[in-house]
């Protein structure tokens, strides 16, 4: 294998554009970006500017604080350089990108930042955006995405989304959806602002809503700590908690093959196809909290879902011609639900709620993932509650109906269990769970799944009650699938984009999806016309001292 | 002026490709696209196959039948032809237009069947979709505006959607969001039915739900008649009303002006402004609905709203470098309201309550123009009421505070009022009031604007209410009114519409925001990728016999 492939695991020792400190119950995130310690070749990471590189790091230092630190309550966002906070996503390295890399750096570090206002609402890890210098671009959108902002009143340190009028294109990371949706700024004013290179800094970012308060640089320090104990006062984080380690993953890559414990991948290059097995404990689960807090990483739930978030984020920014992924599992269903049962039942221990958190999120990971979604359901899969999330999020499902002809003598057909994970808990961005969606509308639909729970249903019972597409016998089984696989494969890949974001989230929107659907939408469009991209337009001739020539149509 | 110009203004005399029939309380609508009749060259318009053309003459028979015919209470949209309904949007059409055509095509269709959904929903003119054949693309998005879906059961008729599987685009008018969010279709199942081409007809299409019914041919016209008149006993349209006459629009056009009676526009094309007036009454409002039903097409609100409604289109379609719009006004405020104030008294009336309608939905259609709206507020104008809208319509406003130098003896600074009508009867396809929307999440200020409702407001306490955006002494008016223009022209135009479409939709979501944000987002960007609309495209190379080549990266 000669490709140079991205990974997504780190850990604070390796950091190079970070530095995290943790004095309980604060912890300081400062950005300190390393200009040479871009991903790639060819640009400076200059005035905290960053790339994926950047933002790998400051997912894993996300994630570390929620499972790590619980004994941390605010986290204080800011800058280790002077004057500036962040200059936003490198320019030379998003004009250089491929469309396709563009598109999946943004919705990573979009992830990443809705992964900031998870930890701040559901953890009460809450994030203050301390800008001691200016803020500009996805500079400003990562302060957007934390519960507080505070700038420094220095007659220069500004806030600014300058993408429309320098580079011809819109914030990527949901600044335009943040302003009028979350901190309520007026769109007349949200207008002005996004169309004003320069900035707004002092009493009048504050009177337009952009940040939440100003001190001047005397009072700096001083300001922030006590910001930041407020905030950590009205956490609602527990007294006492001590955190668990994320282990370093297992993991074995080829060119054709990922490994992991619980989850593993065939690379199919000459089909396009991704085949994924999630296996299911292979013990059952510890008898209580205190058990799970020793099993810690090692705990069936958090590996497999560790395994599966890298795997998904693997696979999305270094295989991208693998446009079909197929689902199944592997195990034992009466586990995976024992599983459920503990986190469900330690409702009010902080790592369970974590783990269910997490859980939650790599599977709307899996929602706004850019590939054709296909569960396979067969003799001996564990569909059932937290792993039944995954067939539910697939565009659609098969299964099998019977045994295979090859079948032992003590093979069982393949069962799904609707299981209480799958009735609300884990929530798409919708606000939904995956059965309310697949339901929407259709109340007594629903009603009839949820009064399955706990119930294995075979494959005639889950098709009737709509929880699977189809459910083909062994004599049609083979063809069924392989013709969709094969056919997904013929389809254009843009288009099956566009398809797939529109059914996954029927329904009512939130500021999430419309971050993922709307603003991602039109940003994908933006980034591809010749006014952004092409040899005239605003982000290639940005830096080159001429001005961009518009195709002036609007459209 | 020698382009060819696209008219919207036509009438049932003139159809080329409609048949409108009607027998109270029934209309049919029966669609027979002559080949031949294309807007342009180089297409024909087989198997009832539309242009813009088409769509045209069907937009204004819905407007007619809700002015003209309030007897009417089923309209019946079925087929002149044999065997098919509608093949849906020309291909070669779609393929040979330019990226801004294609786009400002689907917007057109959309608003109609949008208008369609509304004529069922608020007054009372209820489609029903009589499937006298094959309902393909586009024909079947048609057939799912309406709120009955009958399929001749026929063993060859189908309904489809067949673009992504053959052209590799979406369906361009809200196909996928109505099978999901209106038709409450299970998305794994939708998912299969936009994937195969040859479609689903019979009583598979009932179960899967993307018809409500079917009926074989030897029992068709009984069977469509039954239900027509069915849907007519469900209708609130009021007996005995008689209709008025839409008459011919007053339009004088040239390359650099378009004149109406009420509404007229100065067309900048060197700095890509059009300069929009719109002018009050001239007379008091008549004294009751009695009055209101004489006057009829010339009533004030009436005239003016077909005459901007016409100006939007005709500037959309033929003037796609005119990228900003200036909006000003011209009247007595204290008439406007006196307008607003006689609809809302006649409530109950049938003719006030389509004046209400048609003025909401084309108040909708500059919220999706894709241009920037500008609106300046000076002595003289009458922003008040249902003109006030143009105003929050606008993504910014200028209010001049005080007078010019210049200004006569007996001038009187500009005054805004804020009436009934923005406070809810006129809303945005979000479903607030565009009061509301600009104050989302701000009550205070929303009752605070409302508390003033009646009052003029002069330019300070316009601003500080938050009612504009900015108000500039005469000192200062010229040149920041000529910046905010002339910087607008120097932006790309494409992230301009991306940035105009997130933020004139905050808030909630709707199926007609889902539609135009979301969906025509992803479609625009569809369109313009190489897997579309390069020459190894599937959009291109459709009926070549020749496969589409694709770049496999999913994105």
């Amino acid at each position: 294998m000669d490709r140079a492939l991205i990974s997504f695991q780190t850990e604070p020792a390796r950091y190079r554009h970070w530095r995290l400190t943790i004095e309980p119950p604060v912890a300081t995130l400062a950005m300190d970006v390393a200009e040479d310690g871009g991903l790639a070749e060819g640009y400076e990471l200059k005035l905290n500017s960053y790339d994926l590189g950047v933002d790998i790091e400051l997912h894993d230092a996300v994630q570390r604080l929620r499972f790590e630190h619980p004994e941390v309550r605010t986290v204080v966002l800011t800058s280790a350089k002077d004057k500036i906070f962040c200059a936003g996503a490198n320019i030379r390295m998003l004009a250089a990108a491929p469309h396709p890399a563009k598109v999946n750096f943004c919705k990573f570090t979009n992830e990443t930042r809705n992964g900031i206002e998870d930890a701040t609402a559901a953890s009460g890890q809450i994030y203050l955006a301390a800008l001691n210098g200016t803020a500009s671009g996805g500079g400003y959108e990562l302060a957007l995405a934390c519960e507080h902002l505070m700038l420094v009143d220095d007659r220069s340190s500004v806030v600014s989304l300058p993408e429309l009028p320098l580079l011809g294109v819109l914030p990527g990371t949901g600044g335009l959806t943040r302003l009028t949706d979350k901190r309520h700024v007026r769109r007349d004013l949200a207008d002005c602002f996004a169309t004003r290179a320069e900035g707004i800094g002092g009493r009048k970012a504050v009177a337009w809503r952009l940040v939440d308060e100003v001190a001047p640089r005397s009072a700096w320090a001083q300001a922030v700590a006590a910001r930041a104990a407020e905030l950590a006062s009205r956490s609602s984080r527990p007294e006492g908690a001590t955190g668990i380690t994320l282990t370093p993953l297992d993991k074995a890559r080829t060119d054709d093959a990922i490994g992991y414990r619980y989850v593993s991948a065939r690379l199919d290059h000459a089909a396009g196809v991704a085949g994924i097995e999630v296996r299911g404990p292979g013990s059952a689960a510890p008898a209580g909290a205190a058990e799970l807090h020793q099993q810690g990483a090692g705990f069936w739930t958090l590996a497999m879902t560790r395994e599966l978030d890298d795997l998904i984020l693997d696979l999305r920014a270094n295989e991208p011609e693998l446009g079909t992924w197929v689902l199944r599992t592997r195990g034992d269903p009466a586990l995976v639900l024992g599983h459920d049962a503990l986190l469900l039942a330690s409702a009010g221990d902080w790592l369970a709620s974590e783990i269910l958190l997490y859980l939650k999120r790599t599977l709307k990971r899996l929602d706004v993932t850019s590939r054709s979604l296909i569960a396979l359901i067969e003799p001996g899969s564990c569909f059932a509650g937290s792993l039944l999330e995954l067939a539910l999020a697939a565009d659609r499902s098969y299964m099998l109906d019977g045994l295979p002809g090859e079948a032992a003598a003590d093979a069982r057909p393949a069962a799904v269990t609707v299981g209480e994970l799958n009735l609300g808990p884990l929530p798409m961005g919708n606000g939904l769970s995956r059965l309310a969606t697949r339901f929407l509308g259709d109340p007594d639909a629903l009603a009839a799944a949820e009064k399955q729970s706990g119930e294995p249903l075979a494959a005639a019972d889950a098709e009737r009650l709509g929880l699977v597409t189809f459910a083909p016998d062994d004599i049609d089984w083979d063809d069924e699938v392989r013709i969709a696989i094969e056919e997904r494969a013929s389809f254009s890949p843009d288009a099956l984009t566009g398809m797939e974001a529109s059914y996954r989230f029927a329904g009512p929107e939130t500021m999430e999806t419309k971050i993922f659907g709307r603003l991602s939408a039109w940003q994908n469009w933006i980034f591809t016309r010749p006014n952004a991209s092409g040899p005239d337009g605003a982000l290639s001739r940005y830096g080159t001292g001429q001005r961009p020539r518009f195709d002036r149509r609007r459209t």
